[in-house]
């Protein structure tokens, strides 16, 4: 049954040079506008559900840019606010094989969405308005008023019954130093009230400091993750692990937690054309196998699938729809369809 | 020494995102004229003969572009008629890797071509003027106004002694629901009237209806396809298996049977830049070395190495010349020719 | 007050030559999807009604594609049915200066939307959740059943009280020979069940099939627009003259009739970007008017202010906000603005 | 009735910086292949006629493009001989208003067509397969093997009763100091052998070294070309007056002179796209109506319309079709055809 | 004789939307590098002068894609500063005809620039290192740090001799509220240091708050700044008077102050490809011209040139040489140059 | 310590078909600039020295591009000299897999750097003005003119005591009929002038003709060099070793032979975007290692991975920085940089 999902995030634009030339190269720019949230509900759509997004975008031609964009991407925007007068954005050079690709960002902390006043949401009119609320740990990253927000909504949320999903995604160069110190609190005061969470061993051992005398990374992940899941009482916990090829192949292989057991996808092997949100592919596969009751084999092996399917479109929002991602779990690589 | 070689077919226009994206993402389209009959007459034109296309094109801008596309690839257009308003297109959304590539044709049976009426190709002169004639499956699969030209055109061609050459290509959204039942006859009455025929197994075993007990299929090939050049007096009967393999590469194999004698290619195993229109290379490559008299082996080898050559162009049709091909035939993967 | 505004008509995908190259020079196309009713309920949704599009779309690639590109053109597609094979496509050759452009249309008979068994629209059901309906003579020349289709809805929306809004749009190309008679009945029909009405006195002349002594259009204009308005009870018809001069500049002037009262704009010329669809911004900015209770002065300034900038902007849908229309009418060319 | 003209010329490739950026400022050139002769012969393919070339092209990728390149505009190319290394190319700066357009030559001496040795054209031959033959001063300034080339051939054409075209065409650049006196003797001579000359009193006066009292280039040209033609026998002698205007407008009126009678198309004034070439389009309109017997009203009014079509289409070569011009010829600016 | 100039001034991004579309159409932006002293410097660089820019750019790759772009642009950037993360952003959209042009910014205010500490310019150093300053009422506008620079910057220039430009350039939305208010202070103090300045009557009426009863501008201009000139004791006042036409077409005439006298051009009518940057370029032409000690007229008729053809190249550089201006001072409009 | 270092060789412009088209399939061309020289002292000025260019460009707008686009490659143009009319070019078709890239030249004797007469360079100067000068076989092999050139500028340089560079470089096509016999004493005469030469055991072999009764490649090359090295007086003698395989993919590895010792780097095996120039990245490598005194070891792993690198951008020249060489020295393939 679909399910209303609701991501409170930042919209950013992408602007990404063409082909594989470098900035100091070329003169155009492709854009596009993406974001973790924007990836999962857009996502979240294509597989049926109606994918919202609770975020603020400038009242300038660059939000009307952002919204017909959003809204091309079958996000429903009625919860978008428009105000201020910036947004984030970040420069894409696609790397080639030995040369690994850059991505230099502009400064979004005076976007529209980063400084949101106090009383901008009304958190329990939006909890009404959804059945899960979805966001990530870059938002978390952001400053104590994108903090206070989501918290709140996530209480909201929580409180009406609602379904609470959070990416962990730690990206060191927005905590700066002593990042995992500052980041702690914040993360542990989100896992209290989250149901699904993206995570590995790295943020298990970085980020929550835990401890481990295991090796390898699936040891410290079997070893880890159900001690998180216990401590913070959530019931899906997953991720995966990915390693990169020369000759822009990557492998990756999804992991799911649940009821205690963890279950695995195959390791998929496949080329590599856009890497930018791969991840958020993988989560909404994740969320739309546990909205939707799937199996837990049929959950993971469907969000790997998903995930193998984003590295092959451009843009970092998945475009595979549900019938897509299922034909992709089980063919092998195809000729022409016609 | 050159021959005159007309393919009877249609002319379509192929309309190709650029790059790897969708068309719900992109806003610009490539676009060239093809068709199997196209892709062969221009690539034996490019071998020395002279090349024709009997087809019929709309009397418009659509169909002025597509005329002057012919002739820029080398094909004589003095046989093509123009009248009515239509012609056939087809969306291609190019693949990568784990996705494959997806064709969206438009209705094509309101054509010029497919619409022709009775009395407006002149069986006998177009014989007179041509030394071999071509057409496809695809033609035949059409509607009976298409499949009466083919018969009549091909009894005229034959009657003067010339060469009738047919590519079996048998597509099943084209014949629809019992396609196989549907196509039989017209399958069994064309190949009576042909001399050399592109066909392989899997032809014999589902359009003709053919037993066999074995189960590779190269063990079926080589029991089915003599009996099939014996029942209908075929001289040559050609083809290729084909595989498909991860990062964007195929193999791909040709075969040739004449005087009751296989003669097979090596194994071919390289990167495909663009896949569709393949197949008419080999086919051109197998008409050239017959119409030329190339030993067998020359033969088959040269229209494997063609093929190859022919997925690493852009578009349909084949580029490459005689002295190109025989290259491929025995280099290497070679470095920048300066 | 914001209305719900539906249009119940085709779309089309625009595929045009850029810049000004011929179809037979160029090799790439600029695609995007359009129709009257995109264009009305497009602007319509920018000035902050909800538009709505009743329509069906193919259950494809290009399907998806149009749909996505409606959503980014602000439509709500929840009206918006998927199936069959088929669109209409146009491909488009600008024109310059002395040289005129070129509309080359493909087969639109087959596509999803003319092709719409007798059944698929439950006219109750979308009569209730619009207040004003809108269609056009490009969609009454289709065929019977779009024919039908368009009264049936006509009628349960004005048995509910709601708006229709008819433009006549009359094409002879598609209506055929004898085009004027066989479309008298049903413009008949339609203006019965009409409350706005686009058209001029052409319309009056040659479809209705009307007389007048005058000879300038102006007088045929005041003679004739009355007697339809009475005649057949429209509250409002509006529409323009446009003179067309070298240098591709435009002039152009809107009238509107209401409660017996003729109103004109100021005669504007401009310079002309893209002349496609600027007739449906005029239409959009009168429905506005009309539907927020606009004086009569300033609705006709501001559908003539609205069709003025259509021609400025490329795609056949009006780009622009109330607040840049309200400039627009005001303003004299201006600097850049920073 | 159709005719067979052949252009004696050198094909050269443009290579046009896109928009109006200028050659240090973008990185990607558009490129196509013209000359007089190509412009000339194309032009009159597309009017029915059959349009040869007699040239000399590289070897090489250059020459393959450039000949595939032909062939889409019409041109039979079984005259064009293979051999060497070079072709003469040119870059196109697009101007601007105020700013005019600029052209870059490379060192077109070395190509294929300038070093052409003596014995590679049988003239006799050609000859035999032409009605008409054209050439012009630019291929007269190169050297002196080309002119002896040019001289050849046209005696050839002229003793088999064909048909001798020259375009006066006289660029300074090219002839270098001291270059009406260089020039002069090769003129007189092929005015010798002309039937039909592009000229003004321009070509005249400094060319022919004549001279006048008059003052008005028309009264120049009233007392000039009738001495022109009954000194050098030449049945019809044609031109154009240009002048241009701010904002990208030209003016442009036709002149022709046969039987001692001048006739004038009216002055036309039209905004231009690509002025390069549109001198080709008028002489093709002029050899168009000369051919065909048209009225000298007919045939001044059909070349000026085919010069101010070829201002508005993009490329050195007239694109318009017979209908076209003649709908050009009576015409006002139109509105979309559709 | 050529001389060193450097501005100190901030660098940047352009992002256009390419053609007409607005963000909200495209998906790609064509980017350069800008800024007014970019175009005061860049020009006199291809005067023959050695132009040098004081700035900061940041470091990373969008550093280095400006820098590179400024050496393209015959910057010398010796004196560059690579330091921090952030360079202003603006997005250009193309207006055409009735629709202007429009502006949109991102947050410059943490840029590197904008955020260079107070001890990071050795004032004295550089100082030695040139003969002239240039900076502009853009600069001055951004904060405390940026007008502690540039007074800095210019008393040590003036002490050791050098020139010092001053470019009014009064920007109301950078001010904010109370704008003139607190921009006059600073506006007098610059003026106190500065020898050429490029200002009109506007200025003199807002920022500087002084009073006409004249009503046209003619004759405030030439009430006021020659009050401001001896107040001031500036040497060289230099401006322009522009209006706007339709159809894409500017009237501008420059005007120069010195020695007591004022001295005009002609005003030139002209059409516009690129509007912005093209005060920059009248700029350059005086100050270009007062360096060399060209006439009072030709300087101003050298500005006004070079300012008309800034309006004919894309972005915001000038890209005239000094031969260039001098025929644009003479010359109408021309045919192409070969 | 940074140095100055000179190239001495042609600028040619590059004309690129964009993706995997054939020249007779596009109609739009990339260009750029570069040439050996360009290749090796842009790198150098990227790894922190000053790299000067001793070359002639053409007086034209392809001279000022050329020039331009040397200055954004950071390359130091005071040296440049501007005088005649032409430039070299050469068209590059990308290969694809089995498909080899094509190069086609146009006549380059005829640009002004292969037609500098012989007074035009002030060796003394020149000499003075730098510590280190590069050249190559591809100029040796132009004319007497450039090879005297050559030579007075590398005796100056050694004369003060400066570096002199030679990359042997030997292209068959340049030198033609004979072509060994031709380059040998030329080769021998600047071999004695050099202190790093680029070659390998061909040159030893063929260009100078020096026996071996080895096999391997390797063997031959520890057979030749050092009598190379010790004959010439050359104090470092480097090249590679280079293996096509399919998938667009090769592997290198470099050598270094310096006070009779060899080091290799490691066999190096990566994906292929852009070969060209790549040799010159190599070059780079071993005379920045060279010039800053870095071990052997270092050096020639720098360098390789210099040269590896430039296989993955577009372009002929290096844009690498030093730390994106060290990092790529050590690193496997990386994921995004963010």
């Amino acid at each position: 049954m679909p399910k209303r999902i609701a991501a409170f995030g930042e919209v950013m634009m992408r602007l990404q040079v063409p082909g594989y030339d470098l900035l100091s190269q070329g003169n155009t720019l492709k854009y596009s506008f993406s974001g973790t949230g924007v990836n999962v509900v857009s996502a979240l759509a294509r597989y049926g559900h109606q994918g919202k997004l609770i975020t603020r975008l400038p009242e300038n031609a660059l939000g009307d840019a952002a919204e017909a964009y959003l809204r091309k991407l079958w996000i429903d925007t009625s919860l978008v606010q428009r105000h201020g007068k910036y947004m984030g954005l970040y420069f894409l050079e696609n790397g080639f094989g030995a040369r690994p690709s850059r991505v230099t960002y502009t400064n979004r902390l005076e976007s529209s969405f980063n400084t949101a006043p106090q009383d901008v949401y009304d958190y329990e009119a939006l909890a009404a308005e959804i059945d899960a609320l979805h966001f990530c740990g870059i938002a978390l990253a952001m400053n104590n008023g994108v903090r206070q927000h989501i918290k709140a909504l996530a209480k909201a949320v929580k409180q009406r019954g609602g379904t609470v999903i959070f990416d962990c995604n730690y990206r060191p160069s927005l905590w700066g130093d002593n990042g995992y110190v500052k980041a702690k609190p914040h993360y542990e005061e989100i896992l209290e009230l989250s149901d699904i969470v993206m995570m590995n061993e790295q943020d298990a051992l970085y980020t929550l400091g835990m401890d481990t005398t295991k090796e390898r990374r699936e040891d410290q992940l079997e070893e880890l993750l159900p001690q998180v899941a216990e401590r913070y009482q959530i019931s899906v916990i997953a991720g995966t692990h990915r390693s990169i090829h020369s000759s822009n192949e990557h492998s990756l292989r999804g992991f799911l937690l649940r009821g205690g057991q963890f279950t695995y996808s195959d390791m998929l092997t496949f080329s590599v054309y856009d890497r930018i949100g791969a991840g958020d592919a993988y989560a909404s596969g994740i969320i739309h196998g546990t909205l939707e009751g799937f199996a837990a084999e049929k959950t993971v092996r469907f969000a790997a699938a998903a995930a193998m399917l984003a590295h092959t479109v451009s843009g970092d929002t998945p475009m595979a729809s549900e019938p897509e991602v299922l034909r992709a779990m089980t063919a092998s690589a195809g000729d022409v369809e016609r």
